[in-house]
């Protein structure tokens, strides 16, 4: 799979914010860039794991410095110039020397006839090494005195001096928030990944509302939950993993025990295919829902659907925000003070990307967006509530990507 | 829990280092230092939403600041002075002001009749907010001038400028390398939790055999090792969750289908309890072993065994790497080139930490650190390889956490 950059859109980006050219350095955005997986040596998060070029000239390549383990994912992916630089596992392919007759020694011989005299590998990676190859990547691509934007929010500090030194003459400019915009319009092979993702949420989601019953501790229902995503795979053209925050009782924190009737339970959960997540929660009571439960998932249902109908191409965040808050307090809650009512979903460190739906949020919708919008709200001596949905925003609206079967008021079940 | 910090031994490395305080900014180390979760708003990895400050002197407490939301577990764990920021989710404890006739909305007035007016929260969580309570932290702690110690290898590159104006004049320095030197030595209540998550998954794995038959997917052998630790979590007195890389085929990558007669099988696992990962793994074929998996597979095992029993007080890691790198090679694998073989085990952004069994390490066995010891090879051919035990180095030796009762040899299954 090819990389998921709009370069059209890059490329205004890039001349608008006057760089030459962007440095993806964090392991989501290298994935982002290249398509191919930013591999084992990027999970400490250090610089030089994998490293991404794009340059702002639409017609040139992407170009990479990957891990050999992780190189043929790369090349695979088109990568071009593709550098390398040796990480620690020892790693060989002999498909190219296989013989029948051969012992593991000779094919081994074979195979690495090529490395040169004292080849030893680095107790994890080689940032120098990687630096080095970084260089001349840019040299490869005439970028060795450009200005490149990078993602200093994914750079250590401790590694940013020997980065500055690596590039010179190039320099640096963070970017940290442009890429966040650039990423924030998915491609279609993107909008697929979340699509699957979205799909098998809401298909596990069905399968278990049942579950729900007198006794089912936390853990039990957690458990059962990433079973089910796994049983409703169905489709997914990606590896597929999934988290789940399911609680209940009073606390919103603890789930003491097993399920009891009053119980309020928050289902806020996600299925996440080849690195992409979605995210989709609502709210149930096992047996008649509680008077103050009622009182307080009311407004939080308003509030959803007051705000659903924003979701649409030129909607500003900080509307939708402004709005849903305005509704929570004027029923009688003047304090309520949520930071942000969803944000954007992707193939993100976390299950929570930009752009938020926030007070002080400039973004606009834009056609290609993928947002969670939730109305949550967590009341220790009653409980935890949320409603939300993800949405895919298309020329005329938005399009519910996971939740649109599912009842969104306060479920008695 | 209070954090598992070994205040004489960070007493005397902050000594040696000119240092009057380590200032802790990655959720992992927060969590080391505290003995508190850093929270939802460590997710993005972006400084200021979980900080923790520890003084040379060990009679002064862990300060800590934390989001609103987790301060109640910072504020149990004993962390003083205790300064916090409001983050994002809108969460509120009813339980002091609980009537049984009140609305919802008298409730929520009455528990949040302290705010100041106008109180709003932010997007995701305010990083100038927090770091004005870190210089408050500073000055209540008498450390306004003092030189600290802090993580540069989690600090972004983004966030520096203002973490020094923040702290000023008050200096910084890279403590990186010191606190992983010091994290390295485990606490007794780290050791329990590490071999929590090494006896289960070891029983797991006993239980996990059988499952490896003709036709097995890779997906479904994943999924049932994942739900095998939640079956066997017994004592586990944290949260507990599991990782697995289970492959098979002449590929150490592909795992193509379903288990097939010939196919050397690859188990490397992982338990995870309360963020302390155990590491075990073995090598497999089903059916008799071939020719060359039974090659490749010998000189590993001997390294293997004759690395183990360097394993006490007193042993350098890199004679443990140079004897398993000169055993593999002797056995006719000259070029074999393996970086290290096995790190250091405990709560971190990845399952390897620090340190590393490499050629470069400077680092000694000490009583107390928590090791995984392996000897892996992928052969693209022939298959993947590992033999993997979890290792605590006690007074005289170590004791096996994970893998003492399962055959180490190349199992024909």
């Amino acid at each position: 799979m090819p990389g998921h950059v709009d370069r059209a859109r890059a490329a205004r980006m890039m001349e608008a914010a006057g760089l030459d050219a962007l440095l993806v350095v964090s392991p989501e955005a290298f994935a982002w860039a290249t398509g191919a997986p930013a591999g084992v040596a990027a999970g400490w998060r250090r610089l030089g794991a994998a490293l991404a070029v794009i340059p702002a000239d639409p017609s040139l390549p992407v170009g990479a410095v990957a891990s050999d383990l992780f190189a043929p994912a790369a090349e695979a992916a088109g990568c071009t110039p593709l550098r390398t630089h040796a990480i620690w596992p020892e790693a060989l392919s002999l498909r190219a020397v296989m013989r029948d007759d051969a012992s593991a020694a000779e094919l081994v011989a074979a195979a690495t006839a090529h490395r040169p005299p004292g080849f030893a590998r680095p107790a994890t990676f080689d940032r120098e090494a990687a630096l080095a190859e970084l260089r001349a990547l840019l040299a490869d691509q005439r970028l060795d005195t450009a200005r490149l934007g990078v993602e200093l929010s994914a750079v250590p500090a401790l590694d940013l001096l020997a980065l500055e030194a690596a590039i010179a003459p190039a320099r640096l400019t963070d970017a940290s928030a442009l890429l966040d915009r650039l990423r924030s319009h998915k491609s279609p092979a993107e909008i697929a990944l979340l699509r699957q993702a979205g799909a098998i949420t809401e298909s596990a989601f069905h399968a278990f509302v049942p579950a729900m019953r007198e006794g089912a501790t936390r853990a039990a229902l957690g458990r059962h939950f990433l079973d089910l995503v796994q049983q409703h795979a169905g489709a997914a053209t990606a590896p597929l993993t999934a988290w789940e925050y399911v609680g209940f009782g009073t606390s919103p924190w603890s789930s003491p025990g097993g399920l009891q009737q009053g119980d309020v339970i928050k289902v806020d959960v996600g299925a996440v295919v080849g690195g992409y997540s979605a995210d989709l929660a609502r709210t149930f009571t096992l047996g008649p829902a509680p008077r103050l439960a009622k009182e307080v998932f009311a407004p939080l249902l308003d509030a959803f659907e007051a705000g659903r109908t924003l979701f649409r191409p030129g909607t500003a965040l900080r509307d939708i925000h402004a709005t849903c808050l305005r509704i929570v307090r004027e029923a009688g809650f003047p304090s309520y003070a949520r930071g942000h009512f969803g944000h954007g979903l992707g193939a993100s460190i976390w299950s929570e990307e930009w752009p938020f739906t926030a007070a002080d949020s400039d973004v606009v919708l834009e056609p290609g967006m993928v947002m969670a919008f939730e109305l949550p709200w967590y009341l220790d001596g009653i409980g935890g509530f949320i409603v939300e949905d993800m949405l895919l925003i298309t020329d005329h609206g938005a399009e519910t990507l996971a939740g649109a079967g599912l009842p969104r008021g306060l479920v008695e079940l």
